[in-house]
């Protein structure tokens, strides 16, 4: 099994000066570039909390326990740079599954340039995925989630709950529909937001900022808190998923997938409201939404079309909370 | 949960001014200093295969996950800075179990000096932890494993074999025993060789260097084959373990022990053999034992005290090779 991620590694283009020892010591030796800091972050991905065996293929499973902490990294404006990998497998998916899984995880390597250099492997009866990604920003630059003041301008990329929809979509299993619709695809293979997340950190544009991995109602009380402050969101400004007809899923409301769905990765940011005015609609292909200001009085306010004000409930994922 | 883990944080005297974030944001940032090389590294802890959950106390686990991931930064020489804690567990294990692993984890914390920066955490039916360790090693001091050249004289830190005397106490469940066997005591909470290690590279004295986490007969062949050589051992001095009649094991060979005995995490290193006359008998209290010398021969022979030659066999843990 080692040798197979090794031998995975070894025919990639996963190298860099940066990293005089990799895989195969005791531990990766790297070497930081001068006048930076270090942005450190791990992330579980465990079978059947996660993810499930039988309805994610092993290469998604590869991308995506990459991808989700290298959306950290983007949260904080920083570079990725190399990356340790923690697996268990059952004996059974040494073969075709870790092959796959392994193709996946070097196609996320090689996007976003971060190398693998070490890990730890055992056998267990469930596949646990722990991954700890070493990234580099600026001195002073990396951008913070306490940084938000009141007047400030709340921002998301992209479009949210799209994740949720393709995880729906797998969940009704509807084989038809399944290889067309882009929002499986986001479910399977994020993209982590780092060239927007480091943009926004080097211009100083950003006065907080995370990412979205447990759903904007979720999230938005975490920045929220971090900063002392609440926000008033329009809910008609949220940059909700379109809903195919085709997927015949009526019941699903795309404003409550947009507030509730986890996994999008993408960024939530705040911008101060003179900068917030000249900021683009996109960057580099992302839609860039102001979908609301950050204000004094502590508390998360949802304001629907009519001008109707209500308290926003949190139906993002807490694992202590309740079950998924 | 995370709540009580931050809490125990900032309680405690977990702080550095090379931290300027710690637990709280999307990922922790590390300052490193100048001229110096990250040494990083991850190790998996798993319940029902690296400890037992009515075995083992729970402040043991918190102790020993930390303590073996620094092990890894010993072997490289380095200096322990930070790490990250990846926690999953059953929900009715948030009370007091979490507070006493919180208790061993805060205690090895502190002792080694590597300041808890953050993590992840969810629920889970089993106890699984990961941690990762970022260490400092001054450019171009690192011991790797590769560095061994025939004639090197083979040495071990401190008595091998003890950590498994005190699995085997455990699996006979001696509880009369149990309290006071300092072998018990190394199976709970092993000390990583940080100081021993850093002395070892910073002077350059060790050609080669690793820990011992699966066993003399494990890992000694892995240090061979990262250098392209072979050894012999001459098995009268490897230092071997005294076996209290008390404990009631007359079946238990201490020489096997030795050999194939895993989760010592003592040093195994090599040294040139004109420095090696020079080498103290121990340092920092610990014993330093010449075991034997790296050969040209690709082998790996053990030499009995009559004079008899015979080939090592592969005694220590592979998890993919044999049921433990």
């Amino acid at each position: 099994m080692v040798r197979k991620i090794r031998s995975c590694v070894r025919g990639g283009r996963f190298s860099s000066p940066q990293i005089p020892v990799g895989i195969g010591d005791d531990a990766a030796l790297f070497r930081p570039r001068p006048r930076g800091e270090l942005v450190l972050t791990c992330d579980w991905f465990l079978e059947g909390t996660h993810f499930l065996r039988d309805k994610h293929p092993a290469d998604s499973v590869g991308w995506k326990c990459l991808a989700r902490a290298l959306s950290d990294v983007a949260a904080m404006g920083g570079v990725p740079r190399c990356f340790l990998l923690s697996l268990t497998l059952p004996s059974s998916l040494t073969g075709r599954w870790l092959d796959e899984f392994l193709v996946g995880l070097q196609r996320a390597s090689r996007k976003f340039q971060c190398v693998l250099v070490g890990g730890d492997t055992t056998r267990n009866e469930k596949v646990l995925i722990n991954v700890t990604v070493v990234g580099e920003v600026r001195t002073g630059r990396a951008a913070l989630r306490s940084g938000a003041r009141p007047g400030d301008v709340v921002f998301v990329s992209g479009r949210l709950g799209e994740a949720e929809l393709g995880l729906r979509v797998l969940r009704h299993n509807k084989r038809a529909v399944r290889s067309n619709i882009s929002a499986l695809k986001r479910h399977f293979y994020p993209e982590p937001r780092l060239v927007l997340g480091r943009w926004l950190a080097e211009k100083r544009l950003a006065t907080s900022m995370m990412d979205l991995s447990d759903g904007l109602s979720a999230d938005l009380p975490r920045l929220c808190a971090a900063a002392g402050v609440g926000a008033r969101i329009n809910e008609a400004q949220i940059p909700a998923p379109q809903i195919p007809l085709v997927l015949g899923l009526p019941e699903v409301n795309p404003v409550q997938l947009a507030l509730h769905g986890g996994d999008d990765y993408e960024l939530l940011f705040t911008v101060g409201p003179n900068r917030a005015t000249f900021l683009p609609r996109s960057f580099a292909g992302i839609p860039l939404t102001a979908i609301g200001l950050m204000t004094r009085e502590k508390r998360i306010m949802l304001v629907d079309p009519s001008g109707r004000q209500r308290r926003l409930d949190l139906g993002g994922w807490d694992p202590f909370r309740t079950e998924r």
